[in-house]
This record gives structure tokens, sequence and C-alpha cells, in this order.
């Protein structure tokens, strides 16, 4: 018994795309069908009721196309649209923001951080899903706006980008916390920069190995896991400047890029 | 004579008040109908045909709205959509591209710069217009895509700003270009970093001024001046945000502010 449907993934651009890679490497049997809603682009400065407009439209275009399950590779639409889509969509669907801070309570000493975009860092989800999981954990979080643009410019290694990395982290640094849970899917583009400047004994969490995890544990307890292995990537806009970044993700496997329309 | 209705404006977001700033500064008389289209924010990320579709909607939204005049302040759209726009509405249409070319070309020596987003510096805008108007010009374009952002973020004199400005603008130093058109209305509030890595001895060609000169000159001369003044400011997401950085570009001016639905 196997289910040969693909798993369907979105985000606002590329940022999903370190989630697919971690999918890919745990699941390399299952089909992947991407959607990178870039003409919509970027999620994370939106008001929620945007956002969940945007989250509903993208999702529906891809159970149209007969996905199993769908994976909210984006930490603005999981904090604001999650409930939204498990409404709308008669299949399994599976955001960022729980898997990331089971982690982060499974690792964690006293003191967590949570850094994302302005509007993850507002909903105040990670915050909640954190002291839901463990009351007494400290948690602040810390909006850091320019790690997207800089991460889509490619400089993710770069001085500047640590330089900013130092600025937006320093209070993290200062209040001591041991693990830090970096809440939008582009901050692992960012590793290095981020790992400096909060110091090498801070614990980064990233959300796409849980992720990976539990879509794993999920087609298993559902009898959906699948046979073939495959990437699909759709985007909305500007196929050709996601396809560059794309492969610096993914490496020779983003090959297989369309343009669609989500008819807005 | 006079005619009461506003002059509309629109850009992607807020860079645009840049240009309002400089319209209320030459013909305070006018009142003015600001539209910025903060749901589909940036534009300069995206493919033509998607910014053609998003101007020709906001300049629909404010055609409905009786505006005599239409300034489109954001140059992706003015390079992308004037020509769609002018076809599509019955009122006067009037873009950053050609005003910002002339102000150039009236002054430059033998070299000039321009920068601008990703899209604006690939459709080649620019360079069309100061070639048409003074063909012996040496022209070179750069993109500089994190100059938003950080203008967005508010580190408009900020060491960081300064750091990015002398690593795009080094190849303009390099060239010795004697101007340097500001291609995107949200630079000239990063004015002082821009000026620093170019050098004291550029000449930075702002649109917004020689914009509302044109606007002055077309009123006069279609008889369609106002009286009256006040700025009415809408906008298609993110109010508060907005909100915040518009009463630094406009001062005590950005109270009456509304959210907007273009329907998409």
């Amino acid at each position: 018994m196997s289910d040969p449907r693909p798993i369907g993934i979105f985000d606002s651009g590329i940022g999903g795309l370190t989630v697919l890679a971690a999918l890919r490497d745990r699941l390399p049997g299952e089909s992947y069908l991407y959607l990178g809603d870039t003409a919509r682009l970027p999620y994370g400065t939106k008001s929620p009721e945007t956002v969940i407009r945007y989250a509903l439209r993208a999702a529906s275009f891809l159970a149209a196309h007969d996905v199993k399950l769908l994976v909210v590779a984006c930490n603005t639409a999981s904090a604001a649209a999650l409930e939204a889509l498990e409404e709308a969509l008669p299949i399994p669907v599976v955001g960022v923001v729980w898997p990331g801070a089971r982690t982060a309570a499974a690792h964690a000493r006293a003191r967590v951080g949570v850094v994302g975009t302005e509007s993850t860092v507002a909903s105040g989800a990670y915050r909640r899903a954190l002291t839901a999981l463990r009351p007494e954990l400290a948690v602040s979080a810390r909006a850091c706006p320019l790690f997207v643009p800089l991460a889509e410019e490619g400089w993710l290694d770069h001085p500047v980008t640590h330089d900013v990395a130092r600025i937006y982290l320093a209070p993290f640094a200062e209040e001591g916390i041991d693990t830090l849970i970096l809440g939008c899917t582009h901050y692992p583009l960012l590793r290095p920069a981020i790992q400096a400047a909060v110091g090498a004994g801070v614990e980064l969490v990233d959300s796409g190995p849980a992720v990976a995890a539990e879509v794993e544990a999920l087609l298993a307890s559902r009898d959906l896991a699948g046979t073939g292995g495959g990437v699909r990537l759709q985007v909305t806009d500007g196929a050709a400047r996601f396809s560059r970044i794309a492969r610096v993700i993914l490496g020779a496997h983003a090959s297989d890029l369309e343009l669609v329309d989500l008819a807005d």
C-alpha cells in the first residue's frame, strides 16, 4: 500500500525551500509540489487578515492539484492561518510553529529566544506554544525585518549580515538565552551570522527537521506514505529570480520550475 | 476658476510619500489622495506583467474617487506601467521616470549613474530616457535591493546603511559619475548615506521636486489648479506600520489614514 499523491508545501517565497530540503532529506521517496507565492511576497509585514486570505488561496490551489498533506512552510502563515487552513481543507495540515516549539521545549534549559518576521512575533504564536509546553520557560521574542531581504539578496555569510545580526540579537546575548528559535524559514540560510551573534553556546532551532519528523509520523499513522520521489516547484511571479536562489538551497533539483497564476 | 478635485498619487508603499511631500511643498493649495498598495508591496522584485496588473487596479481605485490627475509615485510602476495607465485613464498621468531623467539631463556633465529596484533597472527606462534626451551621456545603472528594506526599517542614517551604500555604489565612484539618479522614491530617505558613498561632488537627483514642477505646469495649462489643501492617505494593509513611517516623512499631516481593500 502506498499513496503516490504529492505532499504540498507552500511559502510566500523562497524560505520554505529550507523546509522542503529537510523533507527531501528525511523522506526521499515522497513527491513534492512546492508553491512559492512570490507575487504577494513578503507575508511577514502584512496583517493577519491579509495573510489568511493569501494562505487560503494558495492552499486551495495546491488542494486542486490533489496533494495528500499540506505543509505550511512559512511561519507568518502558520502563525496567522493554520486554523483557517485546517477548517478549509480535508487533508492533514502541518505548520512550522508547533514542531519548532516542541524541539525547543525539548532542549531548552531556562531561557528561549524567538526571532521572526514582524507578523510572526506580533502574533505571539511561539510564546503561546512554548508556554503551553513548558510554563516555566522564560521566552523573549524579537522581529528581524532585514533578515529576509539579506537572505533574498544572497548575502548569507556577508559582513553586513553579521553586523545586522549583532544589532538585532544583542539583547538576547545580554539576557543569556540558551536556545534560539529561528522562527522564519529564511533564517536557517543565515545560520553562521546568527550563531556568531548569539554565541556558540546557544542552540539554534530550525523547524525544518522537526517538520520532516512530524510529517513522517503522520504519513505512517494514516497509511499515506508514498513512493516515487521528485520535486515540482511553482511560483506566482519572478521565476528567474526564484530559480537562481532555489538552486543555491536545493542544488540541481530546482530545474522543474513553473509560473502559475492564482487569479488575484 | 478652480478645480477642487484631489490629485491622486499612488505607490506600492511608503516611498511615494517623498513625492507627496515635494508636491505639498510646491502646491500647498491642492488636495491629495494617496494610495499605498502595501498589501502587494514591494513592486520592485516583481515582473512587469504583475506590476502592470497591480498598477491598473490601484489607478482605477483612485479614478473612482474622482481624482483630476494621477501621479505614479513609484519608479517600478512608472517604468513598467505608464503607457498602460495612460491608455486606461481619461485624466493626465505623470510618472517619476521622465521628470527625473530631464532633471539629470539638464545638470549632468558626462556620466550619469542610476540606482533603483531590480525591476526598474532591468526595465532600462532611465537609460532610454537619458539617451533620448542627451545621446552623448554615459549611463550606468545598478539595482540596490536592500535600500527599500533599510528605509522601511527606519535605518535612514544608520552605520549599516552607510556600509550597504558603499558596497552598492563603489562601482559608480570608480567610474567617476557626476550625477546619480535616485530611481526609487524610497531612496531620498537614505540621502546622507548615498551622498557619503558617492562623494560630495556627485549631484543626487530626486524626482520629487521635478514631478512637482511638472504637475504645476500641467495643472496651469489645463486649467485644473485647485484650492483647498489637505492630504488623505489610504493603504491596502498594515495601517499602523505605515502610519509610523508616514509621520517621519510628512510630519503631523499623516493623521488621516484609512485602510482600503482593492478586492484581490
